[in-house]
């Protein structure tokens, strides 16, 4: 790894602005703290951004897919050629995050990172990474070659982002198989049994969980050497989309543009992620606590609040797409409210 | 009662648009259930509405306030007068409700039930029922007129927003003390002890906390009587801008307007407008679970599953507010997401 761009440092956090937004939300017409979530993320958001009112009126939305060698496992609800049709869904716009990008103003970006049938769809970007993972059960799921190139593919649309100004990142993802890969590359991380985290993903009945928990436990034990180790177990484990994910979160925070995290699968890449170069961890909002058993755990570890709970298990970045208001409302309330001075109201006694 | 016009049924929800807006649910594509309660939001709207593709583009806030003579207690951290600054401050556009429904391009009602100092603001309509109500811990809070003034009070704003094709009704309140009121009516309907309901409020200590918890045991005591009769409880111990939002969510229901209940204080008074008319629940849907401990229990005791839980603790409708882009988002999912069909995307396999 002579070129590790993933470990240079973070953006630092502008705290004179931080601070100046904690003391602006400590005057604005309503009883301190009242807010709640709110008052912390448009103050996080200030010291991100370095101004005192911040925005995140414009947003980028990455959808990352990838196929599974191990879906060969019989892992999955779904046939794996929905990756490839759900492309299709994304840039024609009937698919559910098309649909929040287009309520949200927001930018969409769809990266295919490489599917089992390789695809030509006008509007897509294609990596051919590889005609999928390999499958994980039997070898590593990445080389380091593919491994790199999907890091510097998330890489690549944050820097897309940037120079269109973007404020708030989100990445999302499409893989089917891919909550079968998460959950090992989390239980290699945080050194926990497949039953803990495993769950029915899109749709697996109790046998189908426990089949996939089999699975992932013999993955375990024959990747065994990356047990903690944050890109080994990305390489051995984890998926294309995953890697760049972890190459956008990473990037993103380096470039200074705050990113709001999704579901199991992101969030699976923000713990890599942070695993790699902890400095990026600050830029990291999470959307929202999806109904996947694991994701509980994970965001744990994260010390994550997610911003909603709706028992979504989606993907695409559609619980992130979700908060987007709530982010945007929390700014123009932060940035919009008077003060007691300014509305002349009475503050409580000190 | 000779009137009682909060006794009459609740429009019926059209059964056959609910059930064809469940069938497209499960043909949209996505895995079944994988937008969790969003596709509840969208059927039970779609019910409501009496069509396959509801909307909530319209949006109808109104804030009930009035004082309250239990501050005579000593249960509030903040002065009185701040219930008549902050209606000012609605009007001028800087306090949260204000910035929210300029976001939500809501029409932002506002009425005054009853101040301890009456006021005469352009903007805001004052129905002038008192000088807020009597202190509830030496009688009745409310003679019976003023009670079915409040009501009534609350019904008008209704037939206002009707009159302008409002797809969903939110109550908001402020009132100096209403969190007192408001848990005291609670423990009344649910035959709770005071200490399971009370907390802070704008933001009392612990000692506050007790006292206020004293004030509502005696004051049960004296109006022991009420207990359960859920009128006679509002009008023993409730305020005025609570019986507001009573009427106001009766009416909508009769009506045929979807309502968006915030939090406490209104939660308290959705559970009197249950208990009153059974027929409005299904009407009735839920923004937010708030900081103030007895809103669990309200909640429950409705089997209301809100939207979000964000530690908010404001009321002025904000947390309902906060929630109406999901309910939007909610919509428009339903609404112009593609079928596995029309997208040629593999279902599951039977």
């Amino acid at each position: 790894m002579s070129n590790a761009w993933w470990l240079a440092p973070a953006r630092e956090v502008d705290e004179n602005s931080r601070e100046q937004a904690l003391a602006r939300q400590q005057q604005l017409t309503k009883p301190t703290g009242s807010l709640g979530q709110l008052e912390a993320v448009a103050v996080q958001l200030a010291g991100l951004q370095g101004r005192v009112k911040p925005s995140v009126g414009k947003v980028w939305i990455a959808i990352f897919a990838g196929d599974h060698g191990v879906v060969a496992e019989g892992v999955s609800a779904y046939p794996q050629a929905v990756t490839g049709q759900m492309l299709h869904n994304f840039i024609m716009g009937g698919a559910a995050i098309s649909v929040l990008a287009r309520q949200l103003s927001a930018q969409l970006d769809v990266v295919d990172l490489g599917t089992v049938s390789p695809l030509n769809l006008p509007g897509v970007r294609h990596l051919n990474l590889g005609a999928g993972t390999a499958n994980f059960a039997k070898g590593p799921a990445m080389t380091q070659a593919q491994l790199e190139a999907a890091l510097a593919g998330g890489r690549d649309s944050v820097l897309r982002a940037q120079a269109l100004g973007t404020e708030l990142f989100i990445g999302g993802e499409m893989g089917i198989g891919n909550t079968t890969a998460a959950s090992a590359v989390a239980c290699s991380l945080l050194n926990c049994p497949a039953s803990l985290l495993v769950g029915p993903g899109t749709g697996l009945d109790a046998q189908g969980i426990h089949h996939k928990a089999t699975v992932i436990e013999q993955a375990l034990h024959l990747h065994a050497e990356q047990a903690g180790d944050a890109l080994g177990s990305l390489r051995a484990l984890g998926g294309f989309e995953m890697a760049a994910l972890v190459g956008a979160y990473l990037a993103c925070a380096q470039e200074g543009i705050a990113v709001l995290v999704d579901g199991f699968i992101c969030t699976v890449a923000a713990l890599v992620a942070v695993r790699v170069n902890p400095s990026c961890r600050p830029w990291l909002f999470f959307g929202h606590r999806g109904a996947e058993p694991g994701h509980r755990h994970v965001l744990e570890s994260l010390q994550a609040e997610p911003l909603l709970e709706l028992g979504l298990r989606l993907g695409e970045g559609s619980g992130a797409a979700l908060a987007v208001p709530l982010l945007r409302l929390a700014c123009e309330l932060h940035n919009g409210m008077a003060t007691f001075a300014e509305a002349a109201v009475a503050d409580r006694p000190a």
